[in-house]
């Protein structure tokens, strides 16, 4: 999507073939910046400090690191301590995952001699399989939101209240949750977001506010607290967000908050919509009770990274000093609360069977 | 309560009778400072900017308040303009009006020489008062804490959670959420609490940490997202917040937020209460709708205070430069998800008939 005019992904090739370039998303929203990644390290050290972040763009990286290990040492044994090392970096998103073996799976026939070439065209054939599968996401969202927007007076926005950044900035380009949203405003329809702040981490007032922004869609940052109350007074006409591993039941793993948003949506009549590619679902898995949450740092509720009147970018202390903190990174929303699902292959209802309408070539091996 | 083994409480007269003695709290958790009230005008900043907050403390300040205007000026007609300037500082708590009629009340048949000296005595009466609501409070729920613990293993804390600051500094002493959890602990029942931050003015993070710590109570910081997660694993066994104005039918407004809590803890059956004194019920108001929502600045979400590592406090910009913000300060949560009401007269079920079982002498002027 842009930024001020200008067309971007969030990870591209080196011109040298032999590096990969991201948007270094910590520096958001104060600095836009880029990091040249030129060796597997460098790429599971972006996944871990979550420069890059999003299930998608994980999975992405995932595959350009790959491509860069094999640069290095082409052998099935680096081959396969690197896909472990990378795997290792996020325990929850199944896109990691999912990338690595698809890595592995086009990769080990090859003699090694070829490998890192190839590793480097398979990862940006995943790069471009995101691009298109997070359009096609927009497209059938879109197809929700024009439904809204005709329910409404002429002039008259269509809220849509999102959680964490499942942007573009979360993907190669278009984003899972906010595709809708850009087609819709790209399309002329008036569309306006809520953005949750997304504590302790903030990407919605990091990378949500600022992805939508720089795009020129109305949006208004709220904190996390607020969505209920103003899905209680019609202020939400829908909630849109992504998800990092969808169970074959349907449960959604996603952004800690995001069961209590759906909470919310389910108490008031408001529809609550997940929007993923197909490569978040993990049909081994019979319900979101087995996904694995992420503890994060205890620093990230304690602390806060901002910008002083003076530009600089700093860390704050706004807890009382000396109390502990904990830091669940994820929840699970249970199916019961879900609208339904927004994937590239169009809608389905949030259950084994509305998954295994869009994916019938599953039903064997689901859960 | 207790600061470091020191006990204090929220608000005081001066040693001169011409002043009041506040902490101020916007300088917590970083600062512990306190701010001498000489004039109605200071008192009514110090409510407006949030120096005391908390419709307890937020009442008491306002009888003070209302003490030191009359030194000035002990006319009928300073008394209404005063009563009405301090009225209008904080839209959604009612005992501030309470508070300010409770003063009217005891003071206009007086004949003006004496209002300022009797007004200092009301004043704090109406502190004395409170401590000692919020001390039954305390006691009322200390039961159903025990009732818990005795159902649990030896030695495992019972697991509360509490949104915003309903502690000892939103009131005089004792606090209301917060005096069943330190009646608790100074019972010697093991008592865990997870403290909300409670965005954006972080209330928990910087106030109920830091009352909860600096008295010994066990407690673990989280955001605001994270409560429903450790609702659905088990991690609590009782919410307790407090409130800013009960409506007839039971209906609650609270800090922003609280409604999301109130429906994880219905859907995960956890029960929920809520604690407050026969103050802070609107008697007048049929139902929660009619509560006015105060919408408060929008750089309480753009930006933060927090302490730089050189131990300054600072501002930062947190959110994308241009975003705009909104800022609904309090929800109100329906009584049907709310399992009782904890008040100095004892426990009642959250609806009409609960609230006048235990205030049969307003069964004539309830709404």
């Amino acid at each position: 999507m842009n930024i001020n005019g200008t067309a971007y992904r969030t990870i591209w090739p080196g011109d040298d073939q032999a590096s990969v370039v991201i948007i270094d998303q910590t520096k958001l929203p104060h600095r836009l910046e880029t990091v040249t990644l030129r060796t597997v390290e460098d790429a599971a050290h972006a996944i871990l400090v979550m420069q890059v972040r999003g299930a998608p763009l994980i999975g992405a990286t995932a595959a350009y690191g790959l491509a860069l290990a094999l640069l290095a040492d082409a052998s099935d044994s680096h081959l396969d301590r690197s896909i472990a090392f990378l795997a290792k970096q996020r325990p929850t998103a199944v896109n990691l995952r999912w990338a690595l073996e698809e890595m592995r799976r086009a990769l080990a026939p090859l003699p090694a001699d070829t490998r890192a070439s190839a590793a480097f065209a398979k990862a940006g054939a995943i790069a471009d399989d995101d691009v298109e599968t997070c359009r096609r996401i927009g497209v059938h969202g879109l197809a929700l939101i024009r439904a809204i927007a005709e329910t409404k007076p002429a002039g008259t926005a269509v809220n849509v209240l999102t959680h964490c950044n499942a942007g573009w900035l979360a993907c190669v380009d278009w984003g899972t949750a906010t595709s809708p949203i850009y087609h819709a405003h790209d399309a002329g329809i008036a569309v306006h977001v809520w953005v949750d702040e997304t504590r302790p981490r903030n990407q919605g007032a990091a990378l949500t506010a600022y992805e939508l922004g720089r795009h020129g869609v109305p949006h208004t940052l709220i904190v996390d607290n607020a969505g209920g109350h103003l899905m209680q007074h019609g202020k939400v006409d829908l909630c849109i967000v992504g998800t990092d591993r969808v169970a074959a039941n349907g449960d959604v793993a996603n952004k800690i908050g995001t069961y209590l948003k759906a909470l919310a949506a389910h108490d008031t009549g408001v529809p609550f919509y997940v929007a993923l590619p197909y490569s978040t679902i993990d049909w081994t898995l019979a319900s979101g009770r087995d996904i694995p949450i992420e503890e994060r740092s205890a620093d990230e509720v304690l602390k806060l990274q901002g910008q002083l009147t003076d530009g600089s970018v700093a860390s704050v202390a706004i807890a009382a000093p000396g109390s502990p903190a904990a830091n669940p990174a994820f929840d699970v929303t249970p199916q019961r609360l879900v609208t339904g699902f927004i994937t590239e292959r169009g809608i389905a209802s949030a259950d084994r069977n509305g998954l295994l309408a869009l994916y019938p070539e599953r039903r064997e091996s689901a859960a």
